[in-house]
């Protein structure tokens, strides 16, 4: 590898992608669980889809839409958390795929907290002038489905999956 | 942006300070977990605050007296992982703010594993002579109160959270 | 610190060392739960062992094997979540340990996901020319055991831990 500061400052911004994508994923958890919807709505493109096995949501207004729905608001009234994990970050460019884990821990009243889903999630991104958001969010519960195989098998894949 | 060594130099040293939060993140739970009580409560500065929704400890010597006590020693004993998530960090300079989630994973002598606690966590990070550290870490049981609420929403915010 | 390009070059392998692992360990959940069982095997050096508290494997072919055999294909095949916490690194030149939290969330047809396994793991890596690789990975169950606890308390030390 050259030293040349050319070289260095494209390996900096690789690595500023990345980090900015780990940001993006690591927001999530916190700004659905505390209601702050339009902000969490934000990560995702203008026009950024949202698809769980549940349903689909298409831009941003829809997305906000499920996350001031019953399901959403009945997990953050109770106390819950979205938790998403370590991304494997596959990047292209101005496009770059995440995948990982989400899981919900549920509060319960009676005892230890519950894990109310465990899903497969990819995460499409794209570079914009707002910086990097997610053009398409797809996650597919672990339930031995062929889906959520095939999602996971794609980490190294960034065209757009299929669904 | 510009490639000269300085700007290069810059934005260097804030990854390194991103991936550093990282590692103090990283390091609590394999050092709580295995009665590394010391190191672990020279995760935080002298006089750092680790304040719970069930008691709240100042500067080390309390870190590691609560660490020592029976709750948590019952915790250790029987077998259990505190494991924390990809943060979200606020970078500002000399100081920085991680959220968080928090969980405790309990080993059963006749089942699964419980889920004993989810948190949603806020690290208040200092930069010091010894590298990063916590300033005040405030974890809030995750039970749909408000508190824990405004945690999660304070992600961007790296003032300090009044109680 | 200098600014010099051969300072900075130097930092910068750094960090892209420390990505490089987090990137093998978030892909190791997506390879095994979607039966990538070759390029799971790959994680590891051609003589990389996995050594679990309920058995080791040495080599790729006994690794794959392993993610072939009954046990595992039980849990993909019902839906199942190997999921690795953000590893605290430890790098030492073309040697680094990541130190971490294993569990398998699995899928039960009648309510929550359960946490069928919480492990302390540490994994011994090794740079290699086809990047960074698993020479040893190690996993305790997190029951208590003193051998769990050595594990954990071990996140500093780069040298070979012996069983």
């Amino acid at each position: 590898m050259s030293d040349s500061p050319k070289d260095l400052a494209h390996r900096l911004a690789l690595i500023e992608d990345r980090l900015e994508i780990y940001q993006l994923v690591a927001a999530y958890g916190p700004l659905v669980d505390s209601n702050s919807v339009q902000e969490a709505a934000e990560l995702w493109t203008e026009d950024g889809v949202y698809d769980i096995d549940i349903g689909a949501w298409h831009g941003r207004d829809e997305i906000r839409g499920m996350l001031e729905g019953e399901l959403h608001q009945s997990l953050v009234g109770g106390g819950a958390g979205h938790v998403l994990s370590l991304p494997y970050v596959e990047l292209d460019g101005d496009t770059a795929v995440a995948t990982l884990y989400g899981r919900v821990f549920q509060h319960s009243d009676d005892g230890p907290f519950t894990v109310f889903r465990t899903v497969a999630s990819r995460l499409e991104c794209v570079r914009t002038d707002e910086g990097w958001r997610v053009k398409r969010r797809t996650n597919q519960l672990l339930d031995g489905s062929t889906k959520a195989h095939r999602l996971l098998s794609s980490l190294h894949d960034t065209s757009e999956l299929e669904a």
